[in-house]
C-alpha cells in the first residue's frame, strides 16, 4: 500500500517543527507583549457563516465536509453542483481568521469587554492549486484589537511589526497607505463609484507594472482623462510628510482624502517618536485587495528576498456588520508564517541550536547500570533538561551513533566506576571533551 | 442574522485559552524532557489512509471532505449513501492520532532515525453524537516511542504519567495489565480465539459490574464453565507481585501468559525503584478497547472524580503493518486534554493567575503623556512585560473600570508631575497600595 497524504498538505518533521514553533513563538510573544489574548475557533464552521464572505472565487475555495448519516435523503440530484453541494455539506473548514472572529464578537459580545485585542495562531484551509509555497491547510497569526478608534493602535501594530522582524532578524520594509486617501483619489478623478476598481488595479502596481494598470483601469471603465488624473498620484515623490502636503493640496475640497491624510500624518507622527528599526514607507500606490478596510493598509516585505508580502493589514470600520452587528471597528494585521519560513531558510537566519531538542543521552551499559542512569536522567529531567537514556544495552558504537545522528551534545556514561564512585562521565559530542563529575553536577555541564 | 458554531464544536475565550494551555504546556514539558520530538501531520488525510483502520462505527464517525470542482461528474447517485460518499470525498479529517502516525513512519522511514520518539498534540474530529465531555472536534496529546522491545519505555511512560498528574497536582491511579495477560487467561479457559470478546467484556467490569460481564461473556459465546474458569482471575488479591504469583501457577503450561507475567514483574520491578508517587497498580481486569495493543496497557483515572479515564495507552508490536511495513513496534500513551480539564476544574486545581494576561494598564491622560505611556510601554514589553496604553484618553472612571473588569493586576499613571520627574506612579489594583517610582524601575513593582 503506497502512503501519501493529499496534495498541498505537508507532514512537518521534528526539524520542521523546531522551526515552525521559533516563528510561532516569536510571534506570540510579541502579541503577549503588547496585551493580546489568546482566542481559538472550531475548525468546522456552519458553511451558512463562510458562504459570500470571500467573494465568487472564495467560495469555490472552501473545503465542505459532508453531512453524516443519509446526506443524500431528499436531495435532487439532478441539479448543478453548485446548488447540490450545499444541501449534502452544512458545514465548511475555515478559510482565514477574520470572518470566523467577527462571529465570535457577536456570539460572544455580551463576554467581551472593549477595547478588546485577540491573537489567534490557527490553520486554515483553501481548495487552491497548489504550488510552490502556496498549500492547501496553512497557518495564520493574526492580531486585531477592536472598540478603538484611537490611531495608538496603528502606531502599536507597526511597533509589533517592528519587534518581531527585529527579533528574527529580517530586514524588512513596512508600506502603510489608507484608503480614505485612495478614496479621495477616486474622487479626484471623478470616479468615487470606482473605487474598488482602481484600488484592485493600483494593488497590481508592483507585479505587473504602470502600463498594464492603466490598461487595466481602462477596462474598469476609468476614461483617458481619469487615468491621466491619476499620474500625479504615481508621481509623488519625498518622504512621507512632502507626499503628504502634496495631496493636501490635491485634495483642497475633498473630505475623505483630507480626512486620510490627517489620518496619515498623526501616525507617522506617532511613528517618528517609536524608535522602531524597519524601514517606514507611505506608499499611495499600496491597495491590499480586502475591500473591508476603511483606514490605514499595511503590508511588510521582506529586503533581498523575492517573495510576496509577509505580513499585512489594516482598519475596518465594521467588522461584524455582515453579522448583524453595526458598529464595531477595529484593526489588525496578519503574519504570514509559511513565507516567513522561507525567507529565514533563504537567509539562513534560524538559529543554529534549534534541532538540538535532546542534550544528554545515558548510554545503556546493561541492567544494574541502567538503574543508576535512570536515576541521573530523572534528576535532569526535573531541572528541565531534556534527556534519554538508550533503551537497550546496545553496542557502544551503535549508541554513540545514535548520539551523532541525532545531533545530540552530551553523552553520559555510567560504568561501574562511576557506579562506585557516585559520579557521570560526561562527554561534549561537539569538542570530543570527557569529563568526570559527581551525579548532582551533571546539569551544570551540560546547561548551554 | 443569527451567530451559531456547529454542534460538539467550541469557541474558547481567552481565560479558556490561559487554562487549556496550561494544560498542555505541562503535558508537552514532559514530553519534551523525556526527549521526544514533535511532529505534526495534515488536518486532511486521504480516505484511503483513514478507512478500514476504526472498525466499521469509526468508518462512519469520520468527516469526510467533498471534491472540489464538479464532484457529480460520472458519479451514480442511484447508489446508496455508503458507496456514493467515497466517490465525492477523496479526504477525511484526522480521527485520532495513531494511525497518522503510523502512515507518517512507513512515509518518512528514511529520514527516522530509531528508536524514535515522537510527540503530537493537535486537534482530531469524529462525527459523534454531542453530550457532555464529548465533541466533534477535541484534541489529543500523543507520545510514542518506536523501535525499542525494551520494558524501560514502559517505566519512562509511567514516569511520565507520574510527572504530568505531580505537576497539574491532580492525585491519580494508575492501573497497569499486559494483553499477553489477557491472551494467557483466554487460553486457560480454553477460548484462545474469543481473546477480543473476551477483553472487550471484561473492559466494562468497571461500568455494568461483573454478572452483567458474565450476561456478555455468555451472549459473545463463552460456555459456564469457561466463564467460571474466570473467576480466579477476578478474585485475584493482594499486591502486583502476588497476584503475579498466583497467575504464574495459573499459567503453568501457558507460555504466553508466563511470557506477560515475566514482563509485568520486570516493570513493577523498575516502578518500585523509581520513586513516582502516583498509586500503581496491576488490575488484572483492564483490557482497553483496541485490538492493536500486544504488551503492556495503561489506563489512568483521577482519585475521587467521577470521570472516566484520563490518559490511556500501550504496547503494540505492529504499528506500520496496516501500510505494508512490518515489524515496527512501540508503545505509547494519549493524554485526553478535554476530560482532564474538567477534572481540574472540578477540583479546583487550576492556578489563580492563569486569567492575568494583561500585567499593567497605563492610564491614558492624552497626547503629550500618552507619549510618555507609550515609551515606559515599550521598555516593559521589551522585558517581556504584558502591557497595555489605554488607547484613548477616556474618563479615568472608565479607564480604572476597565483594568478591573480585565483582572489587571498593577495600573500606571503618567501624569504632568510624574511627566517632569522621569517618574510613574503604581497602583496594586489588589492592595490598593501605590507608590511612585524611577520610570526605569517599573519592572522590579510589576513583576511576579
Amino acid at each position: 500500500m503506497k502512503c501519501s497524504i493529499p496534495k498541498g498538505t505537508r507532514d512537518f518533521l521534528p526539524v520542521e517543527m523546531a522551526r515552525r514553533n521559533y516563528i510561532f513563538d516569536t510571534i506570540r510573544d510579541v502579541f503577549k507583549v503588547f496585551a493580546f489574548e489568546p482566542i481559538e475557533t472550531p475548525s468546522l464552521e456552519n458553511l451558512s457563516t463562510l458562504m459570500g464572505k470571500y467573494g465568487e472565487e472564495g467560495d469555490k475555495l472552501l473545503f465542505k465536509v459532508l453531512n453524516s448519516g443519509d446526506f443524500m435523503k431528499d436531495v435532487d440530484f439532478s441539479q448543478d453542483y453548485h446548488k447540490v453541494a450545499p444541501r449534502i455539506c452544512e458545514r465548511g473548514l475555515r478559510y482565514d481568521l477574520t470572518v470566523p472572529f467577527a462571529r465570535f464578537v457577536v456570539q460572544h459580545r455580551d463576554e467581551l469587554v472593549l477595547p478588546f485585542r485577540r491573537y489567534q495562531l490557527q490553520p486554515v484551509w483553501r481548495a487552491d492549486r497548489p504550488q510552490k509555497g502556496r498549500y492547501r491547510e496553512f497557518y495564520q497569526c493574526d492580531a486585531d484589537m477592536i472598540g478603538s478608534d484611537s490611531l495608538l493602535n496603528e502606531l502599536e501594530l507597526v511597533q509589533m511589526i517592528d519587534l518581531v522582524f527585529r527579533r528574527l532578524d529580517v530586514s524588512v520594509t513596512l508600506k502603510i497607505n489608507n484608503r480614505k486617501i485612495l478614496a479621495g483619489i477616486a474622487e479626484l478623478v471623478g470616479a468615487p463609484d470606482l473605487l474598488v476598481d482602481i484600488t484592485v488595479a493600483i494593488d497590481k502596481l508592483d507585479k505587473i507594472g504602470l502600463e498594464n494598470v492603466q490598461k487595466e483601469l481602462s477596462e474598469r471603465g476609468l476614461t483617458e482623462a481619469q487615468i491621466a488624473a491619476l499620474n500625479p498620484v504615481f508621481e509623488l515623490k519625498g518622504t512621507a510628510s512632502e507626499k503628504l502636503d502634496s495631496l493636501d493640496n490635491l485634495f483642497s475640497a475633498i473630505e475623505i482624502g483630507k480626512k486620510g491624510v490627517a489620518e496619515m500624518r498623526e501616525l507617522f507622527g506617532y511613528i517618528s517618536h517609536a524608535e522602531t528599526s524597519c524601514n517606514v514607507e507611505l506608499d499611495l500606490t499600496l491597495a491590499r485587495g480586502l475591500n473591508y478596510y476603511t483606514g490605514a493598509i499595511f503590508e511588510v516585505k521582506a529586503n533581498n528576498v523575492s517573495i510576496g508580502s509577509i505580513c499585512g493589514g489594516g482598519r475596518y470600520d465594521n467588522l461584524t456588520g455582515i453579522f448583524g452587528m453595526p458598529n464595531v471597528s477595529g484593526v489588525g494585521i496578519s503574519f504570514g508564517a509559511d513565507r516567513i519560513y522561507d525567507v529565514l531558510t533563504e537567509l539562513e537566519k534560524f538559529p543554529d541550536n534549534l534541532s538540538q531538542s535532546t542534550r544528554v543521552l545515558f548510554i545503556n551499559f546493561g541492567a544494574a547500570e541502567q538503574a543508576y542512569a535512570m536515576r541521573c536522567a530523572s534528576a535532569l529531567r526535573q531541572q528541565g533538561i531534556s534527556t534519554m537514556v538508550y533503551p537497550d544495552s546496545a553496542k557502544m558504537k551503535k549508541q554513540m551513533d545514535y548520539a551523532n545522528r541525532k545531533n545530540i551534545p552530551f553523552v553520559a556514561f555510567t560504568g561501574e566506576a562511576e557506579m562506585a564512585a557516585g559520579t557521570v562521565t560526561i562527554k561534549n559530542m561537539q569538542s570530543g571533551e570527557q569529563q568526570t563529575v559527581a551525579a548532582t553536577e551533571i546539569s551544570n555541564v551540560v546547561r548551554q
